[in-house]
């Protein structure tokens, strides 16, 4: 199955200049959207993971069904103030400024085996963050997982040392 | 398994008063998950769900894993400004003011069966709201299903003609 085929490329969103790579048009077709995960779910298998974290929201999308289908717990990771228990905390750069995310300062614990799965890889701040907080709890992330990988933004250089999948790639 | 152990109270959270069920506690442990989530998948079956409706972000932790588990697609429920193409919009109100929940006009097929799965029914008006577009649409609204029900809050009486399945239930 050609993956790329299922998604939507929308110019000029969310500002110009953009090409938007919207991933609904895999979701809402069951076939694409089980074929998708299946792959991520032989990649975590493969790798040992005890524990998927994925962050809002759409990091939810691709990860829980990678939860449910090898029986491990999820985690999430959310932005500041959504969680209610207390958390651990990593900034990370945006374009403009600063943005912080959280975890439930439980959610992994000492020597678990994590994979970090999301929908996009782009310029990486997000999955750095990530794996700051996975790590600051004793977690040990044996890899990355995303949808989509937007070459150009070199968001492997980030977590150059962390193993990584894509299952499809944009130069553009 | 009485899924209910592994729910976490939180006191005055978000705010005093409030006795916040945190879920994150499901769904870090493997099994919990698991079961939790094959009750859903047992009943989307039975209504001959085509297609799972989740609003973010924990609609989209309970209801991906029904999605996937089935083979169908899953169509997300956003706030306003977050899907990149063409929506339909429902406003709803909230204890001050209102918002708007949007989705796809193209994610729902006219006659498609389609079952609602999100965390939480409290005073039911994000589900009404998640009727009302996916009816827009022309889509079947087979069913509604949630981890929790808290029973005091009357949610049922705001979607009385659909038919509801709860996974627990708190009077206070």
């Amino acid at each position: 199955m050609n993956l790329k085929e299922y998604i939507t490329i929308v110019d000029g969103w969310p500002k110009e200049g953009i090409s938007f790579k919207d991933i609904t048009t895999i979701m809402d077709n069951g076939p694409a959207y089980k074929y998708a995960t299946d792959q991520i779910v032989s990649y975590a298998q493969e790798k040992g993971a005890e524990l998927i974290v994925g962050p809002e929201a759409r990091g939810f999308i691709m990860g829980c069904p990678v939860a449910y289908a090898l029986e491990i717990g999820f985690a999430p990771v959310r932005k500041e103030g959504k969680l209610p228990r207390e958390v651990v905390r990593a900034e990370y750069g945006l374009e403009y400024g600063k943005d912080v995310l959280t975890m439930h300062k439980d959610a992994v614990k000492p020597g678990q085996k994590v994979m970090i799965v999301d929908d996009l890889l782009a310029t990486g701040g997000t999955v750095e963050a990530t794996i700051r907080l996975i790590e600051s709890m004793g977690g040990i992330v044996v890899g990355c997982a995303f949808l989509i990988e937007l070459e150009e933004l070199h968001g492997r250089d980030k977590i150059g040392d962390y193993d990584v999948k894509t299952l499809i790639q944009y130069d553009v």
